[in-house]
C-alpha cells in the first residue's frame, strides 16, 4: 500500500484565469498539501503559463497513477496542459561523460558521495582512459569509449545503447571535449546538460579563455547549458563569472575559470534533478 | 464605477492544508486572474503559512471594500488568517530622514524622480540645515528639527505629528544619524526603515567603519533593516558587501561604504514598496 | 618657489634587470619618497615591462620641468622607455558627452560635487536637450549639437573646437548613442572613454539589453572601454555583471543594467583620473 | 654549483625614502632581475613600510646563504628591517589537522594533487578516525589523536611531536573542531590557519550557522585567519559571502557554507604558500 506520496507538478498551458485555483484546487481535493509554488507568465502577446508546484500526498487511497489519471482528465485536458510530475523517491539516473580534465567530475563524485545530489550514477562515459580509476575509486562503472576520425557515429550509438540501458533520466557533459552529433542529442532533447567555459554568448566554440585574454576582459566566466545542434546555443540555465586582471596569463584563467565551472555545473544540475527548469523555447525558466 | 484592480494579497496564517487551493478558488470566483504568487512554510514546529499574491480584478461589480469584506468572512476567518491587500494605484507615502550625508538621499530622490520609485515623498525631516537646498530642488518640503541634548522629545513629537499629517505609509532613515527613542519607533511599528553602514551583526553601534578598520576584515557591509527598540537588531531585509584590503583606509572605507549603502537601501525600500516583505518576529521573509 | 610635488610615473619599456633600480635611485637621488609602486611584466616572448610610481618631492631645488628633463636623460632614454608623469594637483579636465539617459551623467556629477572626482568639467556636450537644465543646475555649461543625417561631420568638427578650448584631457561618453567618426576618434587616441551596455564581447552593437533577453542569459553586465575606430573593441577598463532570471523583461534589464553602468563607468573614470590605466595594445593594465 | 635561485623577499621596517631604491639596487647589483613588487606604507602616524619582492638570480657565484648575508649587512641592518626570503624550490611542509567534515580537506587535497598547492603533506591529524581512508587513499599518512575531556594537553604535546618532526612549515585547520591550547599556538605563531565558519567578527564561536538563522541574516559567509589565542579574533587572511533567504533552514546554510568554507580557506592557503601574507598586529597584509 503506497502512503505519503511527494510529486513536482510542472505545468505549461496557455495563461488564462483560474490555472492555480483549479490545479490546487484538485490537489486539496485529493489530500494534498502543497508545500512549494512558483509560477511565470510570460508577456500578454506570448501569453504563457508556467508553474511548479510541489505537494504531499498521504492518502492511501491514492497512486500516482491513479493521481495522474485524475489531474490528466478534470485539470489537465481542459486547459491544454503541458505537465508531467516527477517523485522524488525515484532517484533520477545521472549519466557522465567526461574526457581528461577532473575538476568538474570531482565535483559532481564528491557531491553525490556527500549526499548533494540525490541521483544514481550507473556509469561514466569518458574517450580517454586517465580518469578510470578516479571513477572506479567511487564504486562507479567507467566506460571507454575513444572517438578518433572515423569510428564517431560507431562510438555515440554504442553510447546511446549503454545510456539507455542504464535507463538514464539525463547525461552530464563534465567536460567532455567532443561535439555531439545531431543524431546523438535527438535522441536525449532537453536532457543533456553541458558546461562551457565562456561567459555565452562571448567565446563560444574552442579556446574561451585564449581568446578571453587575447580580448582583455575583465571577468572570465561558465556558462551550463541544455545541448542543442546549434554549438553553444542551447537553453542556458546557470553562468558566474570570476574578477580578473591583467596579471592573468591564459593558465591562470584556466586554473581560475575551473572554480566557476564546477559551481555552476553543480548548480545547474541540482535545478534540474530538483525539476526546478522548464526549458521554453531556447530560454529556461528556472524556479 | 471602479474596475481593472490591483491588489497585492499578504497572509500570514498557521499552515494547514487547503490554503492555495481557497485563497486562489475564492479570487477565480471574484474574476480575478494571479499575476504571481510566492508562499513559504516555517518548520513544521513552528508550523506558519506566508503567502503573496498579486492578482488583476476587471469586473465592474466588485469594489475594493466588497472584495475584502468577501475574503475576511469566507477565506480569511476560518482559517485565522492576518491578510492585508495593498492596491499599486495608492501611491505610498514615504517620509526620508536625513542628518549630513547626501548619498542615500540622492540615490532615493534621483531614483524617485525617475520613476522607479512608484511613491510620494510629502516631506524630507533633518535635524540638520545643510541638505535643505538639494531636497527643494526636487520640489519636496524640507522641515528642519535640530535636536539637542535638551530638545530631542520635542522634536520626535513634532516629527510624529508632520508624519502624520502627511499620512505617511513608512519612514525611511537615510543616514538620520540620531538614535529613536522608543516612545517614536513605536508609533510607526513596522514601517521605519533604517541603513546601518555594516554587516550586521557586526559592528552595531558607532562607527562602524574604523571599528571594521581596527579589525582588518576584508569585506565592508551595509545592512536595512526596520527599526526597533533594540538598537540596529531589528528585523533585517536587506546586506550586501564589497571587498577591501589592508589598502583601505578608514576614509576610503567610508566611501566606498557609501556606494553599498545607496544600493542595499533601496533594494530594501523598492521591496517595501512593492509589499514582498513580511516581518516575522525578528526577521523578514522577503518574497 | 615650488614645493611638495607630487607624482604619479607611469612608464612603458623593454623589460630587462635594473629598471626598478634604476629609477627609484633616481628619485632617492632627488629627495623623492615613493608612496606606492606596481609593476607588471608581459610574457618573456614580448618582453615589456609597465610601471606606476607614485611619489613625493620635497625639495625646493627641483621642478617637475627640471625633474622630467632629468628623468628623460639618466633614466629614460638610456632604457627606450615611454613615460609621463602626471601631477593631481594639476587637476585634469574632463568633458561629459550624454544623450538622453541621465543616469550615467547623474553619477558622474553627483561623485564630482562630493569631492569623490578630483578634476574640472568644463562643459557637457548632448545632441539633444533633455539634460540641459540637469546640467546646468550643477553650475556646469551645457553645449547642444544636434546630429542628424546631414550635419554630423559638422558637429563633430563643433564638438573638438569646444573639447580643445576647453583644454580636456579626456571625454567620458555617459550614454552618447552615437557612433563618433574615426577623424573624431583620431583626434583623442586613448582618451575616450564609452560605457557599454553589455557584457563585452557579448552583445556588441545596438540593443544588447534586447539581445540578452532573447538569448536567455542570466547575468547582464556592463564595459567601460576606451574608444577606437573598432565599435565596441576598444582596451576594456572595467566589467561587472548583475545576476537576472526568467522573470526580468527587458525593461527590467534596462534598469538593472542602469546601476551596473554608473557603478562600472565611474570605477573606470577614477582609474583614468588617477593614471593608473596603461593602454597596451587592444588592452589595458589597470594598477 | 647552484644557479637560478628564485626568491620572495619580505620586508617590514620603518618607513623613510630609499628603501626601494636601496633594495632594488643591491638585487640588481646581485645580478638579480625582479619579478613582481608590492609595497605597502601604513599612516605617518605609524610609519610601517611592508615589501614583497620576488626576483630571480642567475648568478652561479652567489648561494642564497651570500645572498642573505649581504643583504642582511647592507640592506636591512641599516635599516631595522625586519625580512626573510622564501625560495619556491623549497616546498613548504602543509600539516593539515581535520575532524569529521571532508569538505576542506577534500579541496586542498583535490588541489595539492591537482598540482595548485605546491606544498608537501607529510602528515592529517584528526580526532576522529571518520576521514582515515579518505586521506590514505591520497597517499598521505593519518594519525589519529582522539581527544576527550582528560587527555587534551597529553594529545596536543603529540600534535606537536609529530608536527615538528615533519619540520611543518605550517598548519591548517580545515574544519578541526577541537580548540588549541595557548601552549600548543604559542609553538607556531602565525603559522597556523583556520577556517570558521561564518563572517566574522559576527558569529564567533559555536554554532555560527544556526545563530546567523536565528539572527535572519542576507549573507552569510566564511572566514580564513590566524589562530591567536583569542578564539576566533586572529588576524584575517580572506573573508567571502554567499546571499540566502527565508527560504533557508539551518540545513541549507551548513551545505551553502561549505563551499564558501572552500574557497575562502582554499585562497587563504594559496596566499600563504606564496608568501603573499603579512602579520601585522592583528591584522594581514595580503599582497
Amino acid at each position: 500500500m503506497q502512503t505519503d506520496i511527494t510529486g513536482r507538478l510542472l505545468i505549461s498551458c496557455p495563461d488564462r484565469p483560474g490555472i492555480v485555483a483549479g490545479v490546487s484546487q484538485f490537489l486539496y481535493a485529493c489530500g494534498a498539501n502543497i508545500l512549494d509554488a512558483s509560477q511565470h507568465s510570460t508577456d500578454p502577446k506570448e501569453g504563457l503559463f508556467f508553474m511548479r508546484m510541489s505537494f504531499q500526498l498521504d492518502n492511501p487511497s491514492f497512486t500516482k497513477e491513479q493521481l495522474e489519471k485524475d489531474f490528466q482528465e478534470k485539470v489537465a485536458a481542459p486547459r491544454q496542459m503541458e505537465w508531467r510530475i516527477d517523485y522524488p523517491d525515484r532517484r533520477k539516473q545521472m549519466v557522465i561523460m567526461v574526457s581528461r580534465y577532473d575538476h568538474c567530475l570531482m565535483e559532481l563524485l564528491w557531491r553525490w558521495r556527500s549526499g548533494e545530489l540525490p541521483v544514481d550514477i550507473p556509469l561514466v562515459i569518458s574517450n580517454h582512459l586517465e580518469l578510470k580509476q578516479f571513477v572506479e575509486d567511487f564504486g562507479i562503472p567507467f566506460h571507454y569509449l575513444p572517438v578518433d576520425a572515423g569510428n564517431k557515429p560507431l562510438q555515440e550509438q554504442e553510447a546511446i545503447k549503454l545510456i539507455r540501458r542504464a535507463n538514464a533520466d539525463f547525461i552530464v557533459l563534465a567536460r567532455y571535449m567532443q561535439i555531439l552529433s545531431p543524431e546523438f542529442v535527438s535522441v536525449f532533447p532537453g536532457r543533456i546538460i553541458n558546461i562551457h567555459h565562456s561567459f555565452l554568448p562571448a567565446f563560444a566554440g574552442a579556446n574561451p579563455y585564449r581568446n578571453a585574454y587575447n580580448r582583455g576582459v575583465k571577468l572570465i566566466g561558465a556558462t551550463a547549458h541544455y545541448v542543442t545542434n546549434d554549438l553553444d546555443e542551447g537553453p542556458i540555465i546557470d553562468q558566474d563569472v570570476a574578477r580578473v586582471s591583467h596579471k592573468h596569463e591564459v593558465t591562470d584563467l584556466i586554473l581560475l575559470g575551473r572554480d566557476i565551472e564546477r559551481q555552476v555545473l553543480t548548480r545547474a544540475v541540482i535545478a534540474h534533478i530538483d525539476d526546478r527548469v522548464i526549458i521554453h523555447g531556447n530560454k529556461t525558466i528556472v524556479f
